[in-house]
């Protein structure tokens, strides 16, 4: 452990020094999000966080021989509904998406509320209908939950807390440490989109886009590509930190570099527009309902021909090519025939996205 | 579904329409938070929840043919740290005793924080440390997480929201609706002392105890009563709500009655003073190292050595039996020689007490 300052009995580490405080960056999946995992929880737990633990979204273990994914996710999204979607949606499908990037199949979901006092009982019913919808949608069952209930100032309305269980099929082996030089880069469809549908709507924010979020349970698209037999490498749904955040951390995670190519990137209008106007890079803008697969190059077309065929893949194309060169860094082609790093955002762009 | 006033859509059932918003009571663990399981939640999941569920603290599902136990909790206690512990023990020990209640070994925890901007990072390097320390103590593994941060003013520091795994071991039967005429109620030890323990550090609460909480991984204790080979019918830890609740939901899912008997109850000094000081009643105050045992009555003896055995277990005995009468009810025969009804709580007398 880093030799650091001592404060109250604890040591801070180096490279959290400079932020004695937690600020809204750390909980932004980006680097701050990886220091604070980095310095401060995995040295913390010690021994009882498994090596590589702590990397991935999904925990792939052993119950009695049986070897299952384990996925958690908080949801804090402001507001709590929005164009195309609620906090019941996002903490239904985020938590189902995390277990279908390890190629698991989704099967049971808990749920845990943090409640602020004063919330609406109809807004709080609008969700757990949300939940129940969309979880029917997704084929998984909610099994158990806790509610727990905090002042008024301690709270914002709904937290929730899904914790997703499924089943890992024999041989399932997806992981960004599988990354390759060659590997084709997938996308599923737009990007952006979810971050604009949400910022659409927040407070002094409105911009008049009509956007939807994109939240979506994505298994049944990975089912569709695991039949072509082809041997997914990584899969990832770029959601907070969108696309950047998720390419920056499989590279770094293969040792490899990304190449990506900008005028193949499939950003709509409406995320393009928005994205000038408030100066954000559609590459930072989360997603709920895409995601990128890193595949043999020689399987490409046909996961592509996959992808397309169903109804959460029609907009799917090749967006770039895993290379040996620059391992750990993201670089794009510009339109102009230049070429740009892509870095994995420091923070967070757009708070409370998800 | 009870028929109701339609508000923006969402029909508030009758049993919640007299609060249309949410109070501190819905989080109490007693009968406002069952109102909202049974009104809100289940109805909104709809067949989503499969039939049963909700009213159990830990789910037993299968997974390609393995039985596995899945519990959840949030943790929001105020303060963070206090004589005994700190959410960090709590958050732990607290899901490794909801599957332990079931029967089941905990194998694996996922970790969830929401975090307030501007929470100190000493301070939440302490709560990793405490759930590291805790969690190598449980013979636990922390194999996954998330953080979301929340700005100032929508957060109270550390939420933490921990999911369990665990191993349900072949013809383990382990739950509320087993309770029959005839068994013996046990309990593990002192009463209150968790609560009593987070009061006394509470702003404007210091009333000079020096109660420490009794925070502790159970499952331990519970491998030594099932080598006793006795038929556990129920097991429970008394958490929010106290031994009232625990006794009133036991009772009502085994339609049953429960009689105590009040001299038998293990009320330390301490918590007895404390409460007489502040009205509170000892069978309300949260617990969470402890926890109470239905066996049948000619297998309590052995279980109460093995329980006594154990450095858990050694202030353990038994506070009652379970009978045919007053089915759904808890009856206390009073110092006096009289009988007193103990309710289920209805909302919650100390406020995020975990």
């Amino acid at each position: 452990m880093t030799a650091g300052l001592d404060f109250e009995g604890w040591s801070c580490p180096l490279p959290l020094r400079d932020t004695p405080a937690v600020v809204m960056g750390h909980g932004g999946g980006g680097a701050m999000s990886g220091d604070l995992i980095e310095h401060l929880f995995l040295p913390g737990y010690g021994s009882a966080a498994p090596a590589g633990s702590g990397r991935s979204d999904c925990a792939v273990v052993t119950v009695g021989g049986t070897r299952i994914a384990l996925s958690t996710d908080s949801f804090v999204v402001k507001p709590m509904f929005f164009p195309g979607g609620s906090i019941g949606d996002l903490a239904v499908n985020g938590t189902v998406n995390d277990l279908a990037m390890a190629g698991a199949t989704p099967l049971y979901l808990s749920a845990a509320f943090i409640l602020q006092e004063g919330t609406a009982m109809t807004e709080l019913g609008r969700v757990a209908e949300a939940m129940g919808a969309a979880a029917r949608a997704a084929g998984v069952q909610l099994v158990t939950g806790d509610t727990k209930v905090v002042d008024n100032g301690s709270g914002d309305g709904v937290y929730i807390t899904t914790t997703g269980v499924g089943a890992v099929p024999e041989g399932a082996d997806i992981h960004p440490g599988r990354a390759a030089a060659g590997d084709a880069v997938l996308i599923s469809g737009d990007i952006g989109v979810h971050g604009v549908a949400v910022l659409s709507c927040r407070e002094g924010l409105e911009f008049g886009t009509t956007v939807a979020s994109d939240t979506a349970a994505l298994h049944g698209l990975v089912a569709a590509m695991l039949a072509t037999g082809a041997d997914l490498h990584v899969l990832r749904d770029p959601t907070r930190g969108g696309v950047a955040a998720s390419l920056n951390e499989i590279a770094r995670a293969g040792h490899v570099g990304v190449d990506l190519v900008e005028r193949d990137l499939p950003v709509p209008a409406e995320v393009r527009d928005a994205c000038s106007l408030l100066g954000l890079d559609p590459l930072q803008v989360a997603n709920e309902g895409k995601l990128i697969a890193f595949v043999p190059a020689e399987s490409a077309d046909d996961v592509l021909a996959a992808m397309r065929a169903h109804p959460l893949g029609a907009g799917s194309r090749r967006i770039g090519a895993c290379v040996a060169e620059h391992p750990g860094m993201v670089v794009a082609r510009t339109a102009l025939g230049g070429t740009r790093v892509v870095p994995l955002p420091i923070g967070e762009q757009l708070p409370r996205i998800c």
